[in-house]
């Protein structure tokens, strides 16, 4: 990666902008009228919960389910293991079986819900080597191809979540996978704007938006030979970061042993940037991949989104899916870049 | 209203299920495995906030903007007034111009940001009078009927936001009024659906909805001659509370005076019953009503969605807009009855 001058030419304006998402054709608002300066974004000081118990330590020993996958060291001690969900969302095993009522349809909840756990109850991904993260990746993609397909299983979602806010129940550093019968809306959202895109432009629109972003390189946080991590254009919240493959590529579990490492390692200083620059935030962050669906996606690329917790969404974001964002993602790029080179 | 004797038939089982949302056909997902009982979604004692100051008390000494409405009492004194919002998501005046960006489209952000305060400071919607409920509901009227011809105004959205982890910065009881140049993409979603609906079944989708639960009683909260409130068969969250008129309208500011009256009492009744059930909890409702872009929505109808703060969403909800409610409509419903009848 070659480094280049960057100069944020932006100036702070009070004109909110409108942006719209190239993929998904959703607004969000930059509100620079309520504009903040980046370091208003910084995380208090957070008070460790105090647990009694941490199931994730002996998981084998605390009622949990037998494991689906485990990764041992040279010691023989686990590195990385995968569990059933003990309070699932979606259960194995019946057939899915229609449950509908008058006018409404329904269906049992049929899928796979695991848990993917890390060794240390208190080292979370930033804080982790490198070749943790690409086996925390190497695990989401074993579970993928063990569960892709599978009956009634239509897609897979993966998903992390750090932080009492950003909806983590326990602190011991953990993913989900959620193998499910259904298609979401928003992976439909981005399936069938990748498809107008490509009917109108005659290129990928994914491959569009890497090429633009490491070209100007305003809303970049960091890259490398196979993956570009960004503040989007069109940012749902403060300090949203999008990491994109620059291989045109809609399967995550189609990702090479080289690819996860370089990924492993965009996905590291991407945290890494969110720790230093807002003080450990909660957040989310999830894979978006084509689903198994037995379909071809070809003008789609899977990717990974980090949303930071950084405001709480009111009315006027669950209403009508506009969300307001109080920072320029080029100012939240050029802080969160500023956070790796410092 | 005639009083129906309701038996709640479901028996709590461990198979979540995944329920369609009739009108734009997205998911949700009815986590009976991880159910809770309904009052373990009361909300804790809450600390009221000290805030130093209540720039909505006397509004024109606080360096707000001059009322845009005011409604006075017998004895001269305001009992609401409607603001421009000091620090706007969309900003007055200057005409919509283009801010595209290499292959990103975006603009100005354009529009009107107004708040509708009442008169006193420490008492929320289901505390008030229903007169008072009655005199909010003109007021949306009111400014949605001044702005709704505006240039660059296509879509008018109300919110109110009541507790901060429902995003309310002030404890002053407002609510706020957002006329913006895009047509949001929730209200896309729903005024695709009762199109598609309304094509395949000869039949308007919400009239279908309405007279489907008044018949039925199970998840009804509240009813009367004009309105029905009740806790939606896909509900994105537990106690999520639908209001819908009777008479087919798709547009919130043809509701007439009699309609406004009786409106008031089911959205003060919904949220009484969340106050009492769920001890004063945070909660979000909006309007959402056809477009003001000079096109016809004939198989829409206006309504009001009311979603108490009660989880927090994590990876999942943000990743797949697919939501897990952990208590069935049908005995959140019963529950909020039985506050109403107490």
């Amino acid at each position: 990666m070659t480094e280049k001058k960057i100069t944020t030419t932006k100036e702070p304006s009070h004109q909110s902008e409108l942006r719209q998402d190239i993929v998904t054709g959703d607004w969000v608002v930059i509100a620079t009228g309520r504009a903040k300066r980046p370091d208003a974004f910084v995380s208090a000081e957070r008070v460790p919960a105090r647990e009694e118990f941490d199931p994730f330590e002996h998981p084998e020993e605390s009622g949990q389910e037998k494991d689906v996958l485990i990764y041992r060291r040279e010691d023989g001690d686990w590195s990385l293991r995968v569990i059933p969900n003990k309070y699932p969302a979606f259960s194995r095993g019946k057939p899915v079986k229609e449950l509908s009522e008058g006018p409404y349809f329904g269906m049992t909840g049929v899928g796979y819900h695991e848990i993917v756990i890390t060794r240390d109850a208190r080292r979370s991904l930033p804080l982790l080597e490198t070749w943790q993260v690409a086996e925390v990746l190497d695990a989401f993609q074993d579970r993928y191809l063990a569960l892709m397909n599978r009956k009634s299983v239509n897609y897979i979602q993966v998903i992390h979540n750090h932080g009492k806010e950003a909806g983590a129940s326990l602190s011991h550093p953990h993913s989900q996978l959620m193998a499910v019968p259904v298609i979401s809306p928003y992976i439909t959202l981005e399936l069938d704007g990748a498809e107008r895109y490509y009917k109108g432009n005659k290129t990928k629109v994914y491959t569009t938006i890497a090429e633009y972003e490491s070209e100007h390189q305003v809303r970049v946080v960091y890259e490398n030979d196979h993956f570009i991590a960004f503040c989007p254009y069109a940012s749902r919240g403060a300090f949203e970061i999008m990491i994109l493959g620059k291989r045109p590529n809609p399967y995550f579990e189609r990702i090479t042993d080289e690819e996860k490492f370089a990924c492993a390692e965009v996905l590291q200083k991407s945290l890494q940037a969110l720790y230093a620059g807002l003080n450990d935030p909660a957040y989310n962050f999830f894979i978006h991949s084509a689903p198994c669906d037995g379909r071809e996606y070809p003008h789609y690329q899977w990717h990974i989104e980090i949303l930071p917790h950084t405001a709480t969404w009111g009315g006027f974001e669950l209403s009508t899916g506009i969300e307001i964002s109080t920072i320029e993602p080029e100012v939240a790029a050029e802080y969160l870049r500023s956070k790796l080179h410092s």
